[in-house]
């Protein structure tokens, strides 16, 4: 075995945290704007944004929920009515109070003191109590009824510590809403908005998720219920990737949402939330991300293969540009988990070997190089981002297939890898799951032993609440742990809670998080 | 001849501007928020519009330009930096000064003085400033070049007189920009956009443009050319619904963008930049909309068929939405206008006529009525929204052909419909343009006749500028009149200027506007 020179200066193991800055960096995914706490979205990460959205939002569709867009601004008003809100998260908010700048006489410019709003208006943190006052205007009867809507949007809450893809000021997000006539069905629409954010984590994102009921303290402000997909990161914490919220009629009575029934009485509609972020972006990356960069699940990839013509500047380039291009237009003509092929031929200036590197470090599935020894044997030289290396000699793992069996090997190997790289990380993460500690003693022991990733344990407790939840919460928070979820599909509880001793009625996961 | 009962309460020709806010209303795309010059777009408004953004975007995509994302908030010193866009459109604009809210102890909240921010931050009103921070970050050598960017975004203009769709405070639109090493490679991306957005107008929205340049006095502030789209509304104005700007160095000059050429010398680039928005929705009622609402082009329908099965609350029911499951499926396995057949099978309560309406109102391009006796001789009743009515009966049109045929010629039906729409348009537009009107008591005495809809006039002109441009404008100006662009295409000037008498160099547009 020879040693291997990976392509980023820190890895994983040495310092998870400036490993993820780097990939980032390294993969050319975003970078700092200079606007505090908001981040420029480049090219490739914001590629891998946009198919997260158009794989999510085809499920969505497929759903039966409708698009729609609402205002960017929400009136004071709106959070006023709604204290709940503002003692939640919804403190730091940018609060819009001019519209119009002016000179200041010293070629600076200030806010129009002529121009000042007579309500200041907030930059939406959620858009909860304005679709409300939509819902309220569109509901009437009960033929109205379910009423299943989503935003595409960005949104704004005020971050003093920040950190890119997980934790910015503004982030891009879609947020579902829906009002029914039922608890019942309520409920139902909740699960099905969490059974979708599983379905796209898993099938698309190829990050393995557990899906369940975030305990009282974790309840979004407001709900009567809060689900959530839990992932856990390479370093062994979780990272929280979509919820579900069941309101109750919480929200309908704060805005006034009601229908009458088929007996003609009016009552409150029963309200549900659910969102997904750009959050899911930092999960891919550090779910999936190597200590040579990024590693993009091929149906997330804006290009699954790129080809790299190793081009010298001569009069022979033209044909090679030729082999390349036939190359391209018969993967381009292969259909791969579903879709057409996206594939780059890659003419850029450079070297190919730097060219090689680029792409690896931004996690393209596929990384095809064509030199004029591979054109003369009509083969091409492949690498697969998820098998980069060759163990024994410590180089690139190339296989060299003919040019026209490769086009046509691809869709079988996207889907392998897109496959292969749940299964890893599912696998990885069960590693990482202790189920068998069963005292308070054992969780600190474990959580505060030599490793630096002790991943996370599934406890059983009573599910305790209010004041007792409370202590338990800050017991935890002493270890720098949180609960995460009470999985949905856990073998009933049989032993006693991990905190109160008492008889256990169920199963629920204790972490680190970001 | 019987009289036809219009599905809307005001006609076009009775009063345009009534009739534009009735078919938003009645086709249920949008409405007023509440929240000053915001609107709120409807699944149907806002699914025209992610069409609209879906087949532009392919465009953009297969031009090679990538899309990526820049803060909403821009600091004030990228204003004041750039003074010439202070001087034009961006003085109203959204200025968040705080960034918390606090309880006032009255059952209130305000800005929290303590959460004053040291800079002001603008709301996006349009991001040359921002993408020019990034794009000076981003080049170096002549490598980089070109840059070519898009943004999908909502921007913030604060508006005291809006129009849904038209002119609203916050919008919804894509802007490309783009850096270059040459004059000629920026003036070349100038006109590869203005191209793209002629073809997506033309092809997509089923509306004809002229593209031409902008005269002088029309120019975004600090560009060297503005190129615009210009389209011709039923009443006769135009509507400017896409520009693209060549702007020199100037951009470049303030925001630093520079590069190193292959001498090894640093020199600024030439930037371009494009957008159509939201607008666009707009033009696309007043185009095509009629006495009974809104028609949307096949290639922008959300749905371009829908089905309605006439249920009576009967056990036969079931067999008859058997039926209409039959036909969907058939009609969802076509391939119309290059992509599946997007249709819905509607089984909502109501009455089937009643909803008939609301589908002709909200202008989708088939309409499918399935009833008891149609399932009994496997047949279906057919309305095409380009062809409503029977003139001779004064009823809607319904066609009657056999389910299976049917499915297989809605590729067909569609295709002819998207194509006659823009050939109507076109057909009314050019009987709608005066070339042979040569001095301005022809002009003047054209623009005041009784006809409510004087359409556009091609005129020539010696292209003036400065004072004498400003004394045309003025001038026009009190018939309520503006400049729209000099056509690309067209015949070189033959005459005299219309304004000064002298020799004409090239033709321009003269319109009333939106
Ligand atoms: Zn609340
Ligand atoms: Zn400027």
């Amino acid at each position: 075995m020879s040693a291997i020179r990976h392509a980023l200066n820190t890895k994983r193991e040495d310092d998870f945290a400036a490993w993820y800055q780097e990939v980032i960096s390294a993969a050319d995914m975003a970078e700092e704007s200079g606007v505090r706490g908001c981040m420029v979205i480049k090219p490739w990460g914001y590629g891998i944004w946009e198919r997260m959205q158009r794989l999510l939002d085809d499920r969505i569709k497929a759903a039966g929920v409708q698009n729609a867009y609402f205002p960017l601004f929400i009136p004071l008003k709106n959070f006023e009515r709604e204290a709940e809100h503002v003692d939640g998260f919804a403190k730091e908010m940018a609060v819009v109070t001019h519209h119009r700048l002016i000179a200041d006489g010293e070629g600076g410019l200030i806010p129009d003191p002529e121009a000042k709003l007579e309500e200041p208006l907030v930059v939406r943190p959620t858009s909860e109590t304005i679709i409300g006052d939509a819902m309220s205007r569109w509901i009437q009867s009960w033929r109205d009824l379910p009423l299943r809507l989503n935003q595409w949007a960005n949104v704004v809450r005020w971050e003093m510590r920040t950190r890119m893809f997980l934790r910015t000021s503004e982030f891009l997000w879609q947020e579902g809403h829906s009002a029914h006539a039922s608890a019942e069905e309520a409920q139902a629409e909740t699960m099905t908005a969490l059974e979708m954010y599983r379905a796209f984590a898993e099938e698309d994102v190829a990050i393995p998720v557990i899906a369940g009921e975030k305990p009282e303290n974790e309840r979004f402000p407001g709900a009567v219920e809060t689900w959530s997909i839990e992932a856990m990161m390479q370093d062994g914490k979780a990272l929280q990737a979509g919820t579900s919220h069941y309101l109750g009629t919480n929200f309908a009575h704060a805005a006034n949402i009601k229908y009458q029934n088929d007996a003609g009485r009016e009552v409150l509609c029963h309200t549900v939330s659910w969102g997904v972020s750009t959050r899911m972006v930092g999960g891919l990356i550090m779910v999936h991300g190597d200590d040579d960069g990024l590693r993009v699940p091929p149906a997330l990839a804006p290009f699954q293969v790129v080809i790299l013509p190793m081009l010298r500047d001569k009069p022979e380039d033209e044909a090679l540009l030729d082999y390349c291009e036939g190359l391209r237009a018969a993967i381009a003509g292969q259909t791969a988990l579903g879709e057409p092929a996206r594939v780059l031929l890659d003419k850029r200036p450079g070297k190919a070997a730097a060219k090689r590197w680029d792409w690896v470090r931004k996690g393209a599935p596929v990384i095809i190089e064509v030199g004029g020894r591979d054109m003369e044997n009509g083969v091409v030289s492949l690498l697969r981002r998820d098998a980069l290396w060759n163990t024994e000699t410590g180089k690139p793992a190339f296989q060299n297939p003919e040019r026209d069996l490769c086009a046509q090997s691809i869709p079988g190997v996207l889907a392998d890898m897109q496959n292969g790289m749940l299964v890893a990380a599912r696998e990885r993460r069960e590693a990482n799951i202790r189920r068998d500690i069963s005292d308070m003693d054992a969780l600190a022991e474990h959580f505060s032993r030599e490793a630096k990733y002790p991943g996370w344990v599934e406890v059983q407790w009573a599910k305790p609440t209010g004041d007792a939840l409370a202590k338990v919460v800050e017991t935890l928070k002493e270890l720098r742990l949180t609960l995460r979820n009470v999985p949905m599909h856990a073998p009933p509880a049989d032993g006693t809670c991990i905190f109160t001793g008492e008889p256990a009625v169920e199963r629920v996961y204790v972490a680190r998080a970001y």
